[in-house]
């Protein structure tokens, strides 16, 4: 009897463990706001501290040529949900860079998501945070594969209740909440307005942990996309005045808090050694606002802008047991091929009805091939700006981030070798001819593969 | 007959184990030569690789406000090897910057450094690498606490064989490795000249990585001075057209593996948690160079100048079990302090006959009290140039690193809050004038507890 027992336990116990094993991985994304290259200790900061996100690190692995999809914040959104450079999905326009709370188009519903793929394998999908890919009903996270949704769903410096020239000045002064009528939306709907964002990033975190405890015996995808570190910024009172770097070491010290919260929450739970989970950000910082806005470290340029400070974004990846802790990954990625290393990781499909932008990045996470991304192209608007083959970049135009000076056409592009001079200082194209005739040509090619498409982000205002 | 021996063997391991507990831990000071804050993996730098820096990092604490004692050469290792400004000591000049191999000076006999002081518990220890305290036989490392010495006695781009105007060429184009007609040197000779220094970091090694095999049974101090990362720039074949980052990047992989090989020949020998290791840097890098200059990160400026990129650098400590791992230590300290931390863990006594200008960092590297360092001063030559109090960095004078056009006089001071604002950005002069009072007090005293000492960079050529 006693054996007898013993045996159905232990046949009980391998088909829990064969199950586990058979479950593929969670995916957890954790996208920051204008969070810079150098804003994370274990990126260079040297005042503010990220335990956390360097904790991550050491059990980890570092991306230091990492990419977002564009300078700004709705396109890097589209492109990495969807795997396809948001050029592709009108999701790019020269002036209007972003969506608004006048406009009236979003991601189109034809687009496939991570989590749309993922309901192949029917994971359990909450999108926690800043969507800023279409607020109206149509084009909601709950219409591109999330079950639920809790978060702001556009940018906090929108819907301003007061006329511009106080804009600035309460951009820098984050004492009057109410000055941003952002709404906080549960699912489809608002349940608070305006969004309390001294909490939101707390809030957001206990959503993402209640939704993690929830689902741990399934599979699930947490898109979690924190409000913070876009201007205005706001922390909890338990953040206010801690950090040694101001407001902003405050804020980036509550996001630091919350990865922690996060990832503590998949060790809890058994769930860290199947469970994907990044960290990154969706351009790169807003200089602009001075020590309200964050640092690119020794890359030029910030947010807005195809210098690398513009859309190099610090990147973490984490899966104990798989990806070699405490390593660096130098070889290129993007937040582009999100998709299809979670496609390959999670045995689902990509669509094949079109054309997609990404790589698999598995091999080059557990370092047993180099990255499969030799190039990289820095689009603004619906414009070619730059293109990156191997280790060196070329700029048919530069222009410097949300200061509209206006562009200026390179002819004959820059070069930077961005290995030796990862800062962009020393321009290289007189000696190197061929190199950027051979990126022109890379370019050109590129350019002509991209169909013209509807613009979404040109929908704004009177619609006739 | 057994349980005798058992005895015998139980006693003699105990005595064993409680010398070993009871001996004072030996010390290892690696320094690199115009190595920027910004030049290593776990500091921020994107495409140079230093996984056994970075490892060290994650075993031990980084610290990301430590400081040079001077922002170039001979100034910084007198600062350091006697824990005093080298402004007490003679070893600054505002015109000659460092030693040359015309002066016929150099730190004085009377100075007492850490090799002196350790040798009242009789450590055992050398000195391999670059010394630039004086090349004479007076003021060799024989001649201050050292048992022996081996490398090149000062920088390796000296002794130059041709004239100035193929110095730059020769400077950037390491094929000739007789252009510097430097000596390297084993104790008071010379052994070899021009010294090879493609192999110069490998030798470095091998040397100190034998000096801890010979001395794994008492307590050593080795005091490891790269030759690299000083132009012109060299490595062995091994390290040739290995990284991405171009020359710099090789000699900066070679130098890493170097610390690897150190760290390594610790761990082999058992004496990990009984010696504690110093990596850090003699100045910011040397950004007249191109890409043969390292960075300095976010960091302003660089290498001779009085901005944070001159005098901040990089820094790990590292004693398994004592220093807890993959912290980061924001608090403030300097090369300075180095000898009063080294003091307080030996249990040897600095000399209490002078001026002493460290701090006793033990709390703060064990994070059990903040660091007791809430000032540094930033001398240029024999002129107070910039002083910080706490957060806060008020500039009396200013002037780019090496390119000499000459200083500007900054009255009211400048004034920076380093924590905020870390590139030295955003003057907040204005908004702080008690701010700046307080700190040009703190200066002014600072000044009057500085005595007048005679000259030893001014010795140089003619001595008439």
């Amino acid at each position: 009897m006693k054996v007898f027992s013993r045996l159905v336990f232990v046949s009980l116990w391998a088909v829990v463990v064969l199950a586990a094993q058979d479950r593929p991985p969670n995916i957890v994304i954790i996208f920051g706001d204008d969070i810079g290259y150098g804003d994370i200790g274990v990126f260079g900061h040297p005042t503010i501290r990220t335990p956390h996100l360097d904790r991550m690190a050491h059990e980890g692995q570092k991306w230091t040529n990492f990419y977002a999809a564009a300078s700004v914040c709705t396109p890097s959104r589209a492109g990495l949900l969807t795997g396809r450079l948001p050029v592709r999905s009108g999701m790019m326009h020269d002036r209007v860079r972003v969506l608004f709370p006048e406009s009236w188009s979003g991601l189109q519903q034809s687009e496939v998501t991570i989590a749309e793929m993922l309901k192949q394998k029917d994971y359990a999908a909450m999108h926690v945070g800043k969507w800023h890919l279409g607020h109206l009903p149509d084009y909601l996270p709950t219409k591109q594969g999330f079950d639920a949704y809790y978060g702001i769903p556009y940018s906090n410096d929108m819907d301003a209740t007061q006329p511009g020239d106080k804009r600035r000045h309460a951009l820098l002064h984050p004492d009057r909440i109410d000055y941003w009528n952002v709404p906080l939306m549960r699912d489809e709907e608002t349940i608070e307005r305006p969004a309390n964002q001294y909490t939101v990033t707390k809030r957001y975190t206990e959503e993402a942990v209640k939704f993690i405890e929830k689902n741990k015996d399934r599979p699930f995808f947490l898109y979690l996309a924190h409000t913070m570190m876009h201007v205005p910024l706001f922390r909890s009172q338990e953040f206010t005045d801690r950090s040694m770097a101001g407001i902003y070491g405050d804020a980036m010290e509550e996001v630091d808090w919350s990865v922690g919260q996060v990832l503590d929450a998949l060790r809890r739970n058994g769930l860290a050694e199947n469970t994907f989970a990044v960290f990154t950000s969706d351009n790169g910082p807003w200089l602009i606002f001075d020590t309200h806005g964050g640092s690119a470290g020794l890359l030029r340029e910030g947010k807005g802008s195809t210098w690398e400070g513009g859309m190099r974004v610090p990147a973490i990846v984490w899966r104990p047991g798989t990806i070699p802790a405490g390593t660096t990954q130098t070889g290129m990625g993007s937040t582009l091929d999100l998709m299809a290393t979670v496609a390959a990781m999670t045995g689902t499909k990509m669509p094949d009805d079109r054309k997609m932008d990404g790589y698999d990045l598995g091999g080059a996470m557990k370092m047993t091939s180099p990255s499969p991304r030799n190039e990289m192209f820095y689009w603004r608007g619906t414009r070619l700006f730059a293109a990156r083959l191997g280790d060196y970049k070329a700029h048919f135009f530069t222009q410097t981030g949300y200061r509209d000076r206006g562009e200026t056409r390179q002819n004959p592009p820059l070069l930077y070798h961005l290995g030796r001079d990862p800062g962009e200082e020393h321009d290289i194209s007189r000696e190197n001819r061929g190199v950027v005739a051979r990126i022109r040509k890379l370019a050109q090619e590129h350019e002509l593969d991209i169909d013209e498409v509807e613009n979404q982000l040109a929908k704004i205002g009177d619609r006739n």
